[in-house]
């Protein structure tokens, strides 16, 4: 039997083909996130919207609340005035 | 019943569930994607050739062609030496 870097060419060759089984299915899967996504689109939803929520009911409510305090923080830090010169010398 | 953007809720909720089962079912198929190069790994295989063996099976006998052909292009490109201005003169 022939070999590849020392494996047998049929265990070789079923590695690959799993793999390739694996990657047919997830991409049949994916389609079908599309498919609902469209459905979801076609119901006036906001995809974009919808694909945070997802996002959001996988985090636990305190990644969530730690999530909001740091982006409210920083968008303070955004629109907080730099202090000016005169401030500081005051 | 209560809506969400116009939507009935359970509609919006079986849409969220739909999505999240599939993206459930994504991440176990790349967890066996992963446990299979683990495995070819543990055979002595380089995973990264591997990967790239599973790509190039995807490939067309013409793609891959194309491919090699454009790579032997380019890197000749590299290699050649830029022509000297004397030679322009000449």
């Amino acid at each position: 039997m022939s070999e590849t870097a020392g494996i047998p060419s049929n265990r070789f060759r079923s590695i690959i083909e799993r793999v390739e089984k694996l990657e047919e299915e997830i991409k049949e899967l994916n389609e079908a996130k599309k498919e609902i996504f469209l459905e979801a689109k076609g119901d006036g939803l906001d995809v974009k919207i919808l694909k945070e929520i997802i996002k959001l009911c996988k985090q636990d409510q305190d990644e969530r609340d730690e999530h909001e305090t740091l982006l409210d923080v920083y968008l303070r830090a955004i629109d907080a005035p730099t202090p000016a010169p005169s401030a500081q010398a005051a």
